[in-house]
């Protein structure tokens, strides 16, 4: 009986990128399932629903890489380095990613290093928070009549700085969602007020399409304030545009604003 | 032996907008599939992959309500008195919607429609055309260095004209994804010409995730060439940034243009 070594031994080394969607388990697509079920490890990050683990075989290795605040044990080059070693020593690695791999998961250069050891890799696309979270708590990032568009930027660059992006958007008609960027929320909608947009409707949605999810809603001039009655903090994301008015808990809002309108 | 018509009068009627993802039947999220796996009713568009019908019950109406060229035999008001109809009569209705209900969808005008008639509506994203196309030919819509953004706008608004936001769009340092914009590319590339972005790299990617595939990689100059060479037509993206520099296909014209600037 040697076949377990043969077969270690034969095990072609291959990695999956698996977006794993904004945080409700059932929001990984069948085909980040089926990578699953066929994972010889799998490499998650700290915003991945850990009951996506179970999909994986029993003997699967399971390996948390996150990286929270204070915890900087895996840097991007020590995730890189352990997924090419777990695929060479185990065969099918899936590296497990919240939301989807592309949008600000860094997952080309995971792929970039792997192809670097001619080790074959693959994406499997998620459902990103950016849209899915809003799309649970029913605010279109796009809507006839209020937004032909919708731009995803990040509140927090390589260098710590707001992206020079969020300054351009800002000017846009587009509905513009800012990902990483509640450490930073005064900060951006300042950005918002130096372009007049003092009375945009703005969402925050702290933990989305989880049991944990808390919403505020406001405009430009308010959310800061609501977010701090509401004890909003990461992870979490900034929904600025027209859009925001259909939330039935904008209603209000709007009626005290045509109320002061009137005068 | 009365319960079966007893059964069909207490279902309670209920509406839920499923994301079906870009093509590749794998792309559905697990909730996407269980809600169909509970429907009644399921009614569909003209990009949704059919092998999804599949997870419905037997039992299950399936009505296509997709609108092609040529083919308006339902309207948007059609489909969404459709809905309420077979809610009522029928119980559970599941609107299957490619990509996402809410990236151009209409799904917010499905789901107000609904909550005029008191008929209870949930959404569930679906992986949008506009991340999950690009990211499965392994364009990333960010990536560090290349770009903090990414800007998802429509090539066909509800005017007929091309958006105002490709126009804002073609101005910035944003990953711009153009959806439904591929009858308009002549146009829409002279728009990135006129802020001087003839090098840029586009790519250009029909039917993505699907069998039939196809893919153009070019730049703003000659895009329009390769995409007529290739036969490409609707339903297609258009993806214009340095991101679609990262794609294999890439590298000859890249070093074509390293030659020709060396003299």
């Amino acid at each position: 009986m040697i076949t377990t070594s043969t077969e270690k031994n034969i095990k072609e080394p291959r990695i999956t990128l698996v977006g794993a969607g904004p945080g409700d388990a059932d929001l990984i697509t069948l085909k980040g399932v089926k990578a699953l079920q066929t994972a010889d490890v799998v490499l998650y990050d700290a915003l991945v629903n850990e009951e996506l683990l179970d999909f994986a075989p029993a003997h699967a290795t399971r390996v948390y890489v996150g990286k929270r605040s204070g915890d900087h044990s895996y840097s991007q080059s020590a995730v890189n380095k352990l997924m090419i070693d777990y695929a060479i020593n185990y065969g099918h690695v899936v590296r497990l990613k919240g939301g989807d791999p592309f949008v600000f998961g860094r997952g080309f250069e995971e792929l970039d290093y792997a192809a670097s050891y001619s080790i074959p890799a693959q994406v499997i696309p998620g459902i990103s928070s950016s849209i899915g979270v809003p799309g649970m708590q029913q605010i279109p990032v796009t809507h006839r009549g209020l937004s032909e568009s919708f731009w995803v930027v990040t509140g927090t660059t390589a260098s710590g700085k707001v992206s020079d992006d969020v300054y351009q958007a800002a000017r846009t008609n587009a509905t513009v969602v800012v990902l990483m960027g509640i450490h930073k929320l005064q900060e951006i909608t300042a950005i918002f007020k130096a372009e007049g947009k003092n009375k945009l409707p703005v969402a925050v949605i702290q933990s989305g399409t989880t049991r944990d999810e808390k919403v505020a809603i406001g405009i430009v001039d308010t959310i800061v304030e609501v977010v701090e009655e509401k004890k909003i903090t990461s992870p979490a994301l900034i929904i600025f545009g027209e859009v925001v008015s259909l939330h039935p808990a904008f209603q209000p809002i709007k009626e005290f604003y045509d109320i002061v309108a009137e005068g």
